[in-house]
């Protein structure tokens, strides 16, 4: 990833679970990375990832961050900067489908405007809030990637079955906001390569309850979603920036 | 407007000015209108529309809904089935750009959550809640309309200037509803054609502060606004639910 670098600082977001624990794995087991920045929510539930830091020591640096709180998100991002000069890569993984009474709406009658505010806090507004503060850490002369896991069903264009109100709506407005940042950091970091990235149903929390209607090798376990998006975040080139992109690269409509 | 039929009720939500206001104007001079709802969210701010409804009498009656609160919109919905049973037109005018503090950000650093959220509370969340209490109000036999003011900057595709961050993300997010309203729709009361709409930008309170930068002859009195989404609404065949159309009748890409 970003060969051409010595030493690749890192930062994940939502690191705990997933996708974005699976991230922090095959980082770590990178030559060339230097400093791996994990965020997490909760204490109760880091454990894989509070055991990650005790075995690599200071490559892995573990931040407590809300994301639906900016104070939090201020916050962790100074402490990085305590720690370095640049990012090179930071990837969103925080997502919510289902969390408490949350689940996706198999019809307009389970819509709920507190779950609908809450997904666009998770799913869409905090990877902004992330854009604004990591700005200063993306330097203008330095190849970086601010990827971000949206979703195919986020594609107003490819939405042919319905359902799934609020999470389908929130990736749409998360792929806006990185559409968004992908022009206004082309002015101000313009090395920064945005875009959102679409993992295929993996083998997570977030899918489980979901995956019976999932056909035959279409499961990914987290470990091929990571290897995959990986090599898609690899061969991304100045101009891919502000697209969306599916886990076998190829570009997804809006 | 759908002229085959002999008395057509509407509802207009967001009546009380701009492009609202004027769509309640142009149904009064229809021979065909039944009765026209009109939704107001604050008495102080809603003169003109009650000075109408005082000339017009029961052909116009006006609803208190603020639509971030859906108890406020299960309420109006159910005033209107008292007085009628089915509606032919709804049309969502309700939107906000910039109100107390919330300027639509030119840059990351003006971005806050609390005013995002509030974008889309009442740019996107508002219009999925009425589709979901409109429902019972649409007939399976009866051709029908549910039409919502989206706008050209909230297509993802278009996107070339940037900024905007949170009118831009929560129109996304509304055409996002529209279309899998229009999904759910197709299965329920499938002769409801649902569309999202880009008026142009017409001579209101909330395009005001931006008319500098508008060229000649593009910013449109909101009565030719009205005449020509009016046009574009006449014109709907069942094929176009979940489509996103523009002033002059083209399709715009999400």
């Amino acid at each position: 990833m970003l060969t051409e670098i010595d030493r690749i600082n890192a930062l994940i977001i939502g690191a705990t679970q997933g996708i974005g624990l699976g991230f922090v794995k095959a980082l770590l087991q990178q030559k060339n990375i230097g400093t791996i920045f994990a965020t997490y929510r909760n204490k109760e539930t880091s454990g894989e990832l509070f055991a990650l830091q005790q075995q690599y020591g200071d490559r892995l640096k573990c931040i407590q961050v809300d994301i639906t709180q900016e104070s939090q998100i201020a916050i962790g991002i100074a402490e990085i900067q305590k720690s370095v000069k640049e990012l090179h890569l930071a990837i969103y993984c925080v997502g919510v489908l289902h969390e408490g009474d949350l689940t996706p709406e198999k019809s307009l009658r389970q819509i709920n405007a507190q779950n609908l505010i809450y997904s666009f806090q998770v799913n869409s507004i905090g990877a902004v809030l992330l854009a604004k503060h990591l700005m200063p850490l993306f330097k203008k002369s330095q190849r970086s990637i601010f990827a971000s896991i949206s979703a195919k069903v986020g594609s107003i264009g490819d939405n042919r079955l319905g359902g799934w109100y609020g999470y389908r709506a929130s990736k749409s407005a998360l792929n806006m906001f990185l559409k968004t940042t992908a022009i206004e950091y082309s002015r101000r970091c313009p090395k920064t390569i945005v875009v959102a990235l679409h993992p295929g149903t993996t083998d997570t929390k977030l899918s489980r309850p979901f995956q019976k209607n999932v056909p035959p090798g279409k499961l990914f376990p987290v470990e091929h979603t990571v290897d995959l998006l990986s090599k898609v975040i690899s061969s991304l080139e100045q101009k891919d920036s502000g697209e969306f992109f599916s886990w076998d690269g190829s570009k997804l409509p809006w």
